[in-house]
């Protein structure tokens, strides 16, 4: 029945889909037949030829632009160039070569500003003085507010009516005013000032009677940005309050632009996936960069990894003269320190997400970092338990058992701790939680673990 | 400017904001002054009280329901009962006794599921016998569909129009069919047998002259799914196709149902974090959930790595003479495991959300392993060299910093091949890449950092 279902889906669907078997066939046409490679091409959705072109050598790179230049429309090769992986777009932008300015040209503003803000600094502005003035100036505003803010993402094609027009006078408007775009799912209202007050869906405006006043019919809930505002704060509020689209006012209240929700999909998941990264020590997703981009941007934490594992070392050598008295606890001290680090990363991973998703505050901050010590400790109890007896069957040593099963409660109950509390303080600093959190967490249970461990050794055992 | 910017978005949210100073506020009125506690609370978003609730202690969440039952419509408590994180509610929902069925009447049927599917089967049959009798029928066959499908997320209020329709004629059935829902962003085309085949913004409707007929307005380039499919695939065809809404469609292809990108929102947000989590050995972001729950779901993965951790530990014992001949082994053997691990935790994140966006498939895979085996080996390369000045610094000893430059490099090649090699074949086996990916990759890590170190020094020192 499933398989009736996909096999239904598949036909109606009128483009071809970007399968393994696609993109093999793709890539033999391109090294042998350049006829049959332009149809399979033109089958694409422009969205799928982004990936291909992301996931291309760069020969392959080269003969997809060369084909794609002559055979589909400037509207449809800049949809392309948007939806391109950010470390692809500089090799690729400049194989355009002269049709680079009318493609930027075509592109929205906002999606501009998306590619245009991964180019270095040269190639950019040389970009921007070939396009028209009226874009060449709404693009450099954009790119005037920092990286990663509403500014960047906001689109500045609105539309405002005023709380006493009419239903009838609204339709009318949209349908009478050219500057009025085709896509759009919500309008402002703003008073007087053109300070925003209220919003309307455009169905509601189609659905409700002519003679209806705005001000009765729209919501007053909205919820305001600066375009300075971080885009994850925009995300936030989007997720937190259902919203469609969010309006952009400047520092006098004035309305300015909109965010829309198709711009924040992408947002979320952008700021998701850089806590799965940041958490990992990775400082970008590199899967598309050059070897040495990739080699570069991942050094910084294993140096600093390899700073705090020389501590660790340290530490443990404090104890030379225990474990050169007793081997066994050498083989048994990673499975301490392993174990409280991987207890750390779970509780770490959930208060990093919950930071994000603002669901912790001053309030219930001790309360959190409590439960989660309790609850590390708990586990760590029945580890303990599991694990003292694995060693007692195996090295008969009552006393070895205790002293692992000691050590391993101590440091769950203390990776409980600091998985709560690094990201915590982290936060309260001003300082991404999610940033190398892993990185000195484990550092710090891995020195927990040894010095629990062969301490309680020295003085019980030796 | 920042700052003044901050306080006139603040000055303009009509709603109070739930930052720390409120919620303070809201947990002492909520102990000494009902009334106040009550104003307060109805200065609130909704989504705010869900969020109060969320982290409230077990009678301040029975204090506030009381209020809220009182002081605010039954249509706010459903939109506040949607909202609340899923932990929760199987304890909050008992607490609203009689006035539950009316509330559960007054949600949107894909809002109901949401609720429902979070509580037990008995209560969830309980709540759905005294509906009306066709919010039970939707609701039962929402239900009906396997747990994160398209099926449990889309909406049945539906508007579909013919393709030979003008849009006069489309406005005209808007605007008089009372079915027709407020709220919507697209309407679908279909065709005599009930199949979409296109779509139409509301805006390009009320944009288009009226004598213009849907088929040359409407967009082709519908992607469908099927109520069967994974609400992570419909995420992926959201962000992949940029798209506003997706028609859901039966076993003959005809148009069931919708689902809108608010809804989407939520499902990219929940598989981002599932990938964190699942990495982090976590089941389920527990952070409301009971001391005793979260104990439980963090167990298994815990034990896993107990396992893990003693297979290490056997694997060292193996070198118990070594070691007893130099014990400085033992205190530097935890550098090589620890970077290890960290150098292939960076390439399994990026691997396993390469996975997740579909930017990996079978004929790219050998590349990017290979590129991953390659940068790691070149960090590996520049961190054996560090990591062995600062062991020559430390010892004086040449040929155990040789051994250990060594080990670090084949650790951190091994790693690149395995944080790359364990996702990509666990995703080609159907298993989901990041579940525990990072327990399986620092085991492995850990003894080929041992093995190697141990070995080599073995071999060449003793």
């Amino acid at each position: 029945m499933n398989a009736d279902i996909i096999n239904h889906v598949s036909q109606i669907e009128s483009k071809l889909r970007l399968d393994s078997v696609t993109i093999q066939s793709i890539n033999e046409a391109l090294d042998n037949n350049i006829d049959q490679a332009k149809e399979l091409l033109n089958n694409l959705h422009f969205a799928d030829i982004a990936d291909l072109i992301d996931n291309a050598t760069l020969e392959h790179k080269r003969k997809i632009i060369e084909i794609i230049s002559v055979s589909i429309t400037p509207e449809a090769i800049a949809l392309i160039i948007k939806e391109l992986d950010t470390s692809v777009m500089e090799q690729v932008i400049p194989m355009l070569g002269e049709a680079c300015a009318q493609i930027f040209a075509l592109m929205e503003i906002d999606d501009a500003i998306h590619v245009l803000e991964h180019l270095p600094e040269a190639k950019q502005n040389k970009i921007i003085s070939l396009l028209p003035q009226e874009k060449r100036y709404a693009i450099r505003e954009g790119l005037s507010y920092p990286e990663n803010t509403a500014g960047r993402i906001m689109n500045c094609d609105l539309i405002s009516i005023g709380a006493d027009w009419t239903i009838a006078k609204t339709i009318d408007f949209l349908r009478s005013n050219s500057s009025v775009p085709f896509d759009f799912y919500e309008i402002y209202v703003v008073d007087d000032n053109l300070h925003p007050i209220g919003s309307i869906l455009v169905s509601r405006v189609i659905k409700s009677p002519e003679t209806e006043v705005i001000s009765t019919l729209m919501n007053k809930d909205i919820h305001t940005v600066s375009p300075f505002t971080d885009q994850e704060e925009v995300g936030y509020l989007f997720r937190q309050y259902g919203l469609v689209s969010a309006p952009v006012i400047d520092r006098d209240g004035k309305l300015i632009g909109m965010i829309t929700i198709d711009e924040i999909v992408d947002v979320i998941e952008e700021e998701a996936e850089e806590d799965i990264m940041r958490l990992a020590g990775v400082n970008e997703i590199d899967l598309h960069a050059a070897v040495l981009h990739t080699v570069k941007h991942r050094f910084p934490w294993l140096f600093i990894n390899l700073l705090t594992a020389c501590m660790t070392s340290f530490v443990i050598d404090m104890f030379h003269d225990t474990i050169h008295q007793m081997v066994t606890l050498a083989a048994i001290m990673p499975i301490v320190a392993s174990m409280g680090g991987n207890a750390g990363t779970q509780t770490l991973a959930v208060i990093v997400r919950a930071i994000a998703n603002r669901d912790l505050n001053m309030v219930n901050n001790s309360r959190i970092i409590f439960k989660q010590v309790f609850s590390n400790c708990l586990n760590g109890l029945f580890l303990a338990i599991l694990g003292g007896a694995i060693l007692l069957l195996w090295s008969h040593d009552f006393h070895l058992s205790l002293i692992f099963a000691l050590a391993v409660i101590i440091n769950f109950t203390m990776a409980g701790f600091l998985g709560a509390f690094i990201p915590l303080t982290l936060s309260r600093i001003g300082i991404d939680p999610a940033t190398a959190s892993g990185v000195f967490l484990t550092a710090l249970t891995d020195i927990i673990g040894f010095v629990a461990f062969l301490g309680l050794a020295r003085y019980f055992l030796i």
